[in-house]
């Protein structure tokens, strides 16, 4: 899409530098063809450093923009920009695509359904019910239960176990809100990455990103009925237990445990070998590997000690 | 249904007027054709005023209804409700209805079942291993992932997004307990009412009313593995984070936001525009909008301030 | 398989007697065609009792083992276990079982899969997008709803109802660690029982057991979203409310009713007729029936008591 034409069709006034635009990004990310945006002046410092080819911002933003970058004057940036990811929306399923490649000794079962432009390693299996969307790519000996749903666009690697009723690349949790209270669609035109060797339960849900990836890497292993929101990284042998919920963009090191329940308040950092307790409730970075617990979190021995303390209370 | 026959099949003696029987209601909600039941005295006051056809009472409160309402006098009200729950019960997939209308533009995936007796608007998309149920009503330009389930006489909205492996429409937690300690099911034969641009994640569970609608309210989001259960109402535009619990009979104003994990007690009522922090448990009205916390539940400051006092007395 | 074999194949010297051996067991519980292990010396008491074939241990506890019991002596038992446990894993789907005995009155809709060498009773229905997997035996009157799946193996009673989406027999969680912190695979080759007159809601999962049976007794009722761990014990007509976590190996006697969002920290037991508070969190026996809550667990009246305590200190 022209820039020009992507300003057109949201009525924003257009006099910079015409350019090819595929896409949405944050201001760091952004490239030469992407546009970007900067709703709170806190990350105004951001604008300067950024390739987008332009920003949505309002119009006191605008002379922090570097000289190439075409600034987009709005009164509202976030809900321009959720208007504009609609524009970047891939279709939800293409059946014009070419035919999907299929791996020696790979086994797709009566009622799966696998969608046009994938590509599957060998020896997969794929059973009954189990959806693969388009352009997705399997390793091999990738196993997808009964049920199973991956969205379009999403990769796994090779040796992954996925159960029945998962869900890999649904939406994330993403709209921009208007100040009477109505919530505009973000798009979330990013994907999942699974790599090698992961094992997740059955009728766990992970999202896809708005921008990029949401990653889960090698080995790690995901348990029954959990939720990974969208742009969360976790980290390489990790261990999510039952219920665990990760909230949007939280970025987890290699070899966390989060024990049954326990949650994160997403855009936050645990340290690689951290173990959170059962229940325990991150609320910010993490940022030395010990084991923690409580909500709002803290040192599990500590938990341990509050606990003592309020039967002691208790008891007076 | 003779309201004759509905006794006999519950050997209760029959010596009232005789009525047409379609269902079972709440005492204030029951109209003339309908019968309904008492079990906690604590709402005996409410005999008088009732519209039913005929109530199942204990013998002491039968003296409190009105002249042109059958008693129907049991030792056990709930458990014969119960009973007779199962007499409305729809059948749960019926083949000779008749076939289903479907709107221009809509695509149903090879895969996906539509069963008879409903109506589909235009442009919508149904996809594969998704089950819409017998006279499930459907507006336009609405769209259902991969292996979603919209259980019977469910009806849908204009504009909405149901994601992957969600559910909606299956049965309400009801039973009653005899004083053996076995469960008898309450037929839960209300619906789901979902109106327009209302956009639902995957794996969630919305549950069907008893008697009437379990309604979730237009502009609603609700994010993955989120619990609504059954005659819960969520208001205009209001916010449902991942593994959110609203238990049966929540009521919830509009722009309610619930952070994630946190959960509703039931039968209660949220102001429009307040918001629950993650983690926080409802356990009674919210009358005034604000941000709330903990369990149970108190003013967020105030619970910010407890964890500082917490913090102090871990010190100590 | 010969024991000289499963030794050959773990690269473990074989120098006992030949055996044909079947699977795989805890030490208590093995037969004369199994293998167990030990890794923890805090059991080492339960080697002497064993009737296990042999039993991978260490060189230090090999001792302890009985006359007609083999030692196979290995530096990680846990790990050699998790192995081992791969070669009794039976396949995922078969086509070349006998054809399943389908009962009179039994409906299987379009779209549902039966795969073969089952045995579903009469007047049963398995709705659009439900998969039944080989072996699995279903009494009469038992319904499966839409995407509901059931792995190989599993047991299901009559007069069952199993809400769309639900998750029967899954892999229960459990893999070995090695000192680099990679995991290891432990095959979960038990299966789940579900006995008569059991309602489970949507999207709830229950894992398979390791060895032997995850089993659900008679009469229980199960909500939305709950999490049922591998070797779970639930008793007669137990409750289950919406997002309970059972961790792996809860034995909960009857009548007990869980709460909502309530949770178990696993190989533990709960004595008939407790109730657990909603976000009640069990983290060790519960040996005489009450009302309990808070996390740690509680007497309910005490989590009241200690909650107008913290209100005081709130005040303070």
């Amino acid at each position: 899409m022209k820039l020009s034409e992507f300003c057109q069709k949201l009525a924003i006034p257009f006099s910079g530098e015409e350019r090819e635009i595929n896409g949405l990004n944050a201001l760091q990310e952004a490239g030469q063809n992407e546009v970007s945006f900067l709703e709170n002046p806190k990350y105004a410092s951001q604008l300067s450093g950024t390739n987008a080819a332009a920003v949505l911002v309002t119009e006191a933003m605008a002379q922090h923009l570097p000289e190439q970058c075409t600034p987009l004057i709005v009164d509202e940036p976030y809900i321009v920009l959720a208007k504009a990811s609609a524009f970047f929306a891939p279709l939800r399923l293409e059946h014009d695509l070419p035919e999907s490649i299929i791996g020696e000794g790979t086994v797709i079962e009566e009622g799966a359904f696998v969608a046009k432009g994938s590509r599957i390693g060998e020896n997969c299996h794929i059973m009954p019910g189990a959806f693969v969307g388009n352009n997705v790519t399997i390793g091999d000996n990738t196993i997808l239960y009964p049920n199973v749903t991956v969205y379009r666009d999403c990769k796994l690697g090779s040796d992954c176990i996925i159960h029945a009723g998962t869900v890999i690349g649904s939406d994330g949790f993403g709209f921009a809100t208007t100040k009477l209270g109505e919530h505009v669609k973000i798009y979330q035109n990013g994907n999942v990455v699974i790599e090698d060797d992961v094992e997740i339960g059955s009728n766990t849900t992970i999202d896809r990103a708005v921008f990029k990836s949401t990653v889960i890497k090698k080995g790690v292993r995901i348990d029954n009925l959990v939720q990974v929101g969208h742009n969360c990284v976790v980290g390489e042998y990790s261990v999510l237990v039952s219920q665990v919920g990760l909230a949007g963009s939280s970025n987890l090191g290699r070899n966390v445990v989060m024990g049954g329940q326990s949650a994160t308040a997403g855009h936050l950092s645990i340290a690689p070998f951290t173990t959170i307790a059962a229940r325990g409730g991150v609320t910010k970075n993490v940022d030395k590997a010990g084991v923690y617990g409580g909500f709002p979190l803290m040192e599990h021995r500590l938990w341990l000690k509050l606990q003592g303390k309020l039967a002691r209370l208790l008891k007076a």
